[in-house]
């Protein structure tokens, strides 16, 4: 096993990265909030997979919280993350302070248009403005050859891809499968704010999602009837309630009225007790 | 004189560059909407005496331009900026398509939200953020060690220095002093839309600065005793239209209520007819 770097400085991180590459190395960057979980490693994975060299970055960016989210709450636990990114070979973390980022004076930030405008942006105002700023940032100072990003979070996969294009970022951004528990959950640091009712429970995102996909591959064009489907499922448990259940064009995010020919995207936000969980899945109607 | 290579494609001028760096050259880059007068030479030569290579862009920016300003009527010519370029021994000039640089879809862009709010920022809104964006794009395709602006666009320097900071750019942006004519007017591509008249009382901005200087290095330490000088320079000509004159921070931008002990950025943009011309000077107080 490797022996995993530390940095806590963009200068020193970037140094690291640009001896790399005048020996010849390429670069997988797998930016992450900690508190990893399988999906992360699954990401770790991809990277080793496609480059010589793989830096994670783990920084829980103030920028994409809003007033009232969970920023001071989210889950942290370093020691834990670095043997489990040393176990899948990685072989620098980024580890930035807040102030390393956002010094005093800090003022520039990167905003989409269009993007943000659904799904989750819907209810998490300027949340995308803060991924996308701080993933500019870390491309620069990572500037890998390839990032490689979750599709459970598919609207910040979307996103990070469109900003990658418009500004020119010479880095390639993969997605990487959803990963779930046994029993179908998506895996997310959040999980481990669920009571073990609510835990229990949370399954049943999964399963309206897969009876959604079931209708679809049955010829039910209509987004109504498949979006009610996945609604009884996920409200037949008490404390969960509805943040939004979307049919879309996976590309533009845009509500599709009729399913039809092109693949779509179901994307739900549900809220367990307190905790919001999101999940969705890429369907193909029959025909 | 070495042979001038045009580039009209992000991905070959990056491929350029990337060449070059592998040789072990350093790149010295020259943003500009083209057009060119001695201040871009000036640019051109400093960036000649600093880095091994040196690239060139023309782009006139749709995104800088705000409702009713002169995009559409911007001078370009081409030909004679390859000449310039060339006799300035530049190595590469980048001249993209306005498609090519915001493409079908486009809709990411950068903001700061402190120094545009002074200055030309106040008049020209969205102006900063049209730059700031262009720059980024600019920065990512061209990958420069160096890049070089005129201190005439003094708030353009300042925006994009901390743009370059807060979004870990690995660029060192340099500011180059403004170039005058022979008459102390500063060299301006908009200079071109000016009448013989309006061109021979254009120096009446130059010459208001030359006064407010006198009076600071005197020991007059009232912003609005100096202001007040500069302007009836200024409006000595009876087109002249003043949209601002300014003494402020070099460093933030901020109105300064004192003139004591630091130096000042006293800063002006006036009408001469239907142009608007800026210039600017650092003046240090006597004590």
């Amino acid at each position: 096993m490797n022996e995993i770097k530390i940095f806590e400085t963009a200068d020193s991180m970037r140094s690291q990265v640009f001896e790399w590459k005048k020996s010849g190395f390429t670069t997988g960057f797998v930016p992450t909030m900690g508190y990893l979980h399988e999906g992360h490693l699954a990401l770790l994975e991809k990277a080793g997979e496609t480059c010589d060299k793989v830096v994670m970055s783990i920084f829980v960016n103030p920028a994409q919280f809003g007033e009232g989210e969970d920023f001071e709450t989210y889950p942290r636990d370093f020691e834990r993350d670095m043997k489990l990114a040393q176990s899948k070979n990685a072989d620098a973390v980024f580890f930035p302070s807040t102030k390393e980022m956002y010094p005093e004076n800090y003022q520039t930030y990167v905003e989409l248009e269009k993007l943000p405008g659904f799904l989750c942006g819907k209810s998490r105002y300027g949340h995308f403005k803060g991924v996308a700023t701080v993933v500019s940032k870390l491309f620069n100072i990572v500037d890998p050859d390839f990032a490689f990003f979750g599709e459970k979070d598919f609207q910040q996969l979307a996103v990070i891809k469109q900003m990658a294009k418009d500004l020119n970022f010479p880095v390639k951004v993969k997605g990487v499968p959803i990963v779930r528990e046994k029993d179908g959950l998506a895996m997310s640091s959040r999980n481990s704010y669920l009571s073990e009712d609510e835990r229990k429970n949370a399954v049943l995102i999964y399963k309206g999602i897969l009876r959604a996909r079931e209708l679809i591959q049955k010829g039910e064009s209509d987004p109504e009837k498949v979006k009610a489907e996945t609604k009884s499922f996920v409200l037949g448990y008490k404390n969960a309630e509805i943040d939004y259940i979307t049919i879309c064009d996976p590309d533009t995010l845009e509500d599709v009225s009729v399913i039809e020919g092109k693949s779509v995207l179901l994307a739900a936000a549900v809220y367990f007790g307190k905790t919001r969980l999101i999940d969705n899945m890429v369907i193909t109607p029959k025909n």
